[in-house]
């Protein structure tokens, strides 16, 4: 695939993540397709897009056949969807990094394979399971969905044995896992990519912060060096473990001095929003220029970088174009509760500067993250 | 206009110019719509566009119908054919500006009645007038259609008394102009953005390179304190005189150390196409905000730009994003001798390091310049 020139790019869904990467799409002269249910779509206001079920078999042997490449804005497509494509197109990510992201347990035995620490763990399909690892574990702990969790959705926070019911009654009958709480410091994030030909590039580490699972707001670079070198190793041994091509991420938990992995995304990542005005590279155009076997772009910070998550409602546009330097980004979504309908970017030469405007513009939008 | 929120951008032309636009609009929230004669223009490559003829007035119709600001990818449309748009939309820049810039008797007389310095010139709209224009202003000279020319189309240059049968028969039988031919030593332009309220912006001098009247490349920002000055103060006038509404450019001749003023261009231009990744806020974003009475962005250069445009065929993609920290950008147009087709922007931080590795781009692509 390397030597004919790459020009169409399939994506699997088309929320912010495949607008953003059709947007990076356009100038490197390449034109991407999206699936999605809705016609008005993030994704299918800036690219053609097929209207459909993401798991069409159909609708998916169209998208593939029209590409030169597959990939995915939304990566909880099946296994068994993927299969029949292989044959008519070049799937990146590959569906093994696919199918064990879809499920947490499968994650984590990855990261344990490959020596990353995660948080001590159990699988839990039944009330018995869940007493017996609350008890072999301790509390607090969180009760999650193995499939199909994001955004703290499917996720349920044990503080004692009181709340044992309500989290079986919240999340019973499906297939679950039980972590230990981790008593972290930080969440940290680590976005990175993979070439055809195996070079790897990884962006600065990312600071953020959640509230109620949804990520607020990413500081970035955060400076660590010795987390960093530690994140980068994690990070790389799950892309050669994988055969990875195309942009990951992984988050982290800082708990005392050590990076304990939390989840990973075999995408572009929210966490790396920033890095479109942040670095000479955005993490958009990196997993383009992944998935068709280019050369990968430069990953260095231009400055120090703070980016606000829009959530649930949109900001006076006005007001904060009148902010120097900040970069708007409007998904072209309908509002609602807990919704990322865009975001925002600052970057400034010293950390002090981005941190003044930061706090300058979450106060004007109404803020306190 | 500026208390309901813009969002529906209407653009005559669907060049790379408008592509561009309509790229920097997304993450605005304003969606473009275009009117062109091809359906697979560089901008109906990326956003809704009507097909058909540039001055059908049903189709202006149609789009100024369902556009919050009109404006122009191309700046020849008629007065006749915008009069009627103007009870539809709000339309920017306005009518008189693109009307004074599509004639180049009249762009000069402009210029005079600001003070800004032009070219010694006569109307030519007959053989005898031509003589007489060679007599009075001397020779070498330029002969040029007044309306429609571009990238060095509709000139011919006289550099004897022998060179003025084969220019009039090359251009006799439409208004044109003869033009005392320029010493320069540079050629220098300035992009500039006024918005509604009056507030004005200019980014730093670019310094460009044409080759057969086609721009090669330009190089930014160009340091002359003196001449930025000056190349300000006649952008200043100019926008103010026409109380202009978006981004507008002008190209200079640098004769001995004063400023001459070619052309002007009433939209972004192809020596601000480096202000995508060279300056804080593009040309694009910035002419965007303007018309939607946004607050116009910081135009603060980030480093030293080298933008290399890509005429009658495309480079090797693969080898070009091999160059660290070069960004790529393809119109998505059928290549043709004398095209512009795309082109590529480096940005250093020391101008040394940009001019490096701006001779090594053009050596890797084959070029001279």
């Amino acid at each position: 695939m390397t030597a004919r020139r790459v020009s169409r790019i399939g994506i699997v869904g088309a929320g912010q993540l495949g607008r953003m990467l059709a947007l990076a799409g356009y100038p490197l002269g390449l034109r991407c397709c999206f699936l999605d249910r809705s016609a008005d779509s993030p994704g299918a206001q800036v690219a053609p897009s097929l209207i459909g079920e993401l798991e069409d078999g159909a609708l998916l042997e169209e998208l593939a056949a029209r590409s030169d490449v597959l990939t995915f804005d939304w990566e909880n497509i099946s296994g068994a969807a993927l299969a029949p494509l292989a044959r008519l197109t070049t799937i990146r990510p590959p569906a093994a990094a696919l199918t064990v992201s879809q499920d947490r347990l499968h994650e984590k035995a990855l990261f344990k394979r490959l020596r990353i620490p995660v948080a001590a763990h159990a699988a839990v399909d039944t009330r018995g399971q869940l007493l017996r690892a609350v008890q072999r574990l301790g509390l607090p702990g969180v009760l999650k969905t193995r499939r199909m969790g994001y955004d703290g959705k499917g996720q349920f926070t044990l503080a004692d044995r009181a709340a044992i019911d309500a989290a079986w009654s919240a999340l019973g009958g499906q297939a679950l896992i039980y972590e230990k709480f981790q008593a972290f410091s930080r969440e940290l994030s680590m976005v990175g990519a993979r070439s055809p030909g195996g070079e790897t590039v990884f962006y600065p580490l990312s600071d953020n912060r959640h509230r109620d699972g949804i990520l607020r707001h990413s500081l970035a670079p955060y400076a660590d060096a010795r987390l960093e070198r530690s994140a980068r190793r994690h990070l790389k041994r799950v892309l050669e473990a994988l055969d990875y091509v195309g942009v990951l991420a992984i988050e982290f938990f800082v708990v005392g001095r050590r990076l304990v992995a939390n989840e990973m995304a075999p995408r572009v990542h929210n966490s790396g929003h920033w890095t479109i005005e942040g670095c000479v590279t955005s993490q958009f155009e990196n997993h383009l220029r992944a998935i068709c076997g280019l050369p990968l772009g430069s990953t260095r910070a231009l400055g120090h970088a703070a980016m606000i998550n829009f959530i649930g409602e949109m900001p006076d546009r006005a007001r904060l174009l009148g902010v120097e330097g900040l970069a708007y980004h409007d998904y072209g979504k309908q509002p609602r509760a807990g919704r990322k309908l865009g975001h925002c970017t600052i970057v400034r030469k010293r950390a002090a500067d981005r941190n003044r405007a930061f706090s300058d513009t979450l106060e004007m939008m109404g803020r306190t993250d």
